[in-house]
């Protein structure tokens, strides 16, 4: 497809919206709208960007209405131009369809399920009682447990850990190095040093999710954690045993969510954010950077805890300060008293 | 075992404990206070779900001697009921014994002992040199180096990389992911670029030690990275070369200790907790939640850094002042004064 | 080598600095200061240990001028004794040449060029298309996608997952864990849920990088994701789609880089810290551990942010107050007023 390409006007009818333009040229990739040459589309979501509009050589630019009438070249005009940037692109995506069937050196257990259009990666590992529905592409190097169900069209990475009896939906994506279904930490302190609590639990994935490169999802200790579906998240994440994320949230990189918290649906969580354990965070919560969430959040709005950068001089001059601010304050509510 | 059952009455002899009830039902599994039926047993620790106590249908309810007279169902009176759940539940955990032998598509390099009531599972590489005890469990796709020295009834699960030299106690857990024993951050600034600094020391993990997924435990400079007994890391902690960590303590994930830094026995360390290089923490230490521990400790006690949760909007206008902290400090000062 | 030993008066001559002593002992391996015996070589950097020195044991000690005198032992008199200590420890690191060749075990696909002088380890997998230079070690268990191009000399550890297109320069190191080109978190927010953005850019890494155990570098989503030469990662440091680093900036551990961040030359980022997405950072910068980095950095220098640590009862009366920061700030200006 990228070879032959595909020209604009096919394009526009396939995103279902306009084009306008002097010429219809075909195009064969992507690439940044300073980057991009005449057989490249490429789109305008920034405002920052907007400044290099009138020199760019793409073949196409997928923009808004606003943006239209200063565009020298072919363009695209769509409501959300991010949007059908995403679906357009797809298709020049390199890798396309794996070969199904399963690779001569992995060790796929008798008793695993595997569709015949599932694919199995060299080195990969399948324990017996496992199902792999049709479509799905397990890695290279990955492991399956006993008792996995993965269902259709998942891409399972190189590398990836699914323990014993998790649950994956459709469409999921998980890459590289992430475990799931790893036991929750769970300890109760006798005399003699920590018990380990069995992990009993399992960990339920959603349709659409997708799952970063090292992100870890601990199985629950009674009761399964669960990723409601289309949840999304960025590598190095954290996820404690009986966590429960809703359905459309997105969570940045190296996040960590502490055990039996629930998250609502639509959320945004910020890269670094901590969220302590017990705790519910409502619907539409956005959560800033490297804040920690220490209660519940009842109402939807943007939350933040932190203090901002500054020189070292600086911040060392103003945190000696904020060792003694209670006694600041004292002060002052005294001084406003003898006023 | 979990089949056929096993009656309250003889789980209580062997806890040790006093069972009460009007009957002596089989349990089979274990459940939540609310989703337990009549061959589960389930606990009461935490005074939040006492709620649930009086609707209960489990077969038997793990609990302290205040919350017995409320009990509708049969009961183990328990002086630490969370205790005495995570010894009962084992036996009710999944998996089992592994066979023992070494899986035919594991790679055991010549050089290597196994003591043959260990397992070796698919697609696991034991290097030369190496000695795994009885008992222990090497998970699919684990990397053991060479040199490498295993104790009695481990197990290092799926994907665990144990790099050269590493040295492993008895009944130690390690989770999918880990790395213990890659070289530790050692690097020279010359005029020309960095020097890498030889990281000629190992890793010793003492016995009951368990480290979680995707957890890094590098190895020494000179001298070893140490985890005395029982020592409990979570996921995604980051343990420099040359650190030492006291027997019994915990840390939660995300947490990091920086080079040849010392924490104590007994400590507890909260997730995406951070601690600085070269320093000593004292026994019986409780750091929270993402606090940065920038300085030795040497009183037990809880210890906290970072602001608390607010609204973006109450956050902002807050932090504006935090950079001008110094200066309402010192105009403070002078009002005191003038006063 | 380090059987036989060598003479202090020859790893003199290596470094090409003088020795002092009152004899010429064999030296066999590398120890600290206060156990370093007589075939053993250590170094004085830190004046920390300055006053072990009188006690030391060593064979050779490597130091500055000014401790020199004081030297019970043999010494090499260096201008930054631990780079001296760090070229001359080299020769006494274990492992040593690893024998070329491909393990019988390794899945080497069709199409894919490995040097005859590489070496690629048991149940390793190298893809169609992927070119592999002379001198390079593949370690077990590690995944190289299709089309990636390694150059010499470079040190793949056990379980790296290098992913499709990546590029790495001469002499790199990449520990046990770490995944290199998986796709960045590119989503784009439709009626229906998230749409995944393609990740179509590849990864660069420079010559003489380095990168620990269980990092990410993501691939870009249009331009590659960009490691300069000699840029020093440690462990689970997570590189978002489209960042840059400059040469010889170092990176401590569970630091993270948000999308098309741009990080100078000769900077050094502390551990934990953040910083957010399409901000420019100058060269010469250093960033003190577990800051986050909210805006671009224009000036070389030390930059931070956070609160300092305290007890917990201390910490929770100041952070009260941090609440009603502005407030207060308020008051005082009023009070400042009347005055």
């Amino acid at each position: 497809m990228s070879e032959s390409g595909i020209r604009v006007s096919e394009l526009a009818v396939e995103a279902g919206l306009e084009w306008r333009g002097a010429s219809d040229p075909l195009i064969r990739g992507v690439g940044t709208i300073t980057a991009a040459g005449p057989d490249q589309l490429t789109f305008l979501a920034n405002k920052t960007y907007r400044r290099h509009l009138a020199t760019t050589r793409a073949g196409l630019v997928i923009l808004g209405e606003d943006a239209a009438v200063d565009c020298p070249v072919p363009c695209i005009v769509a409501p959300d131009p991010y949007v059908t940037y995403a679906r357009l692109a797809a298709r020049f995506a390199g890798g396309g369809a794996v070969a199904p069937g399963v690779h001569p050196s992995a060790v796929v257990e008798a008793g695993a399920e595997v569709d015949p259009a599932a694919a199995i990666g060299p080195l990969a590992v399948v324990e017996a009682g496992t199902r792999i529905g049709a479509g799905t592409v397990i890695g290279p190097g990955a492991c399956v447990g006993p008792d996995v169900v993965i269902g259709r069209d998942c891409r399972i990475e190189a590398r990836v850990t699914l323990c014993a009896g998790v649950r994956i939906g459709d469409r999921v994506i998980i890459h590289p190095g992430a475990v799931i279904g790893a036991d929750g930490f769970g300890l109760a302190f006798a005399e003699a040093g920590w018990i380990k609590v069995p992990q009993l639990g399992g960990v339920r994935i959603g349709d659409d999710c997708e799952i970063g490169a090292n992100t870890t999802v601990d199985r629950g200790a009674l009761e399964d954690t669960v990723l409601e579906e289309d949840v999304r998240l960025d590598n190095q994440i954290q996820i404690a045993h009986n966590v429960r994320i809703g359905a459309h949230t997105a969570m940045a990189g190296c996040s960590a969510v502490a055990g039996s918290a629930s998250i609502g649906r639509h959320c945004l969580i910020g890269g670094g954010a901590g969220i302590i354990g017990h705790i519910e965070i409502a619907d539409r919560v956005t959560i800033t950077a490297m804040t920690l969430v220490t209660h519940s959040i009842r109402e939807p709005g943007e939350y933040s805890s932190g203090t901002p950068l500054q020189s070292n001089r600086d911040w060392r001059r103003n945190a000696v300060r904020l060792r003694q601010l209670d006694d600041l304050a004292k002060t002052v509510a005294r001084l406003k008293k003898e006023r």
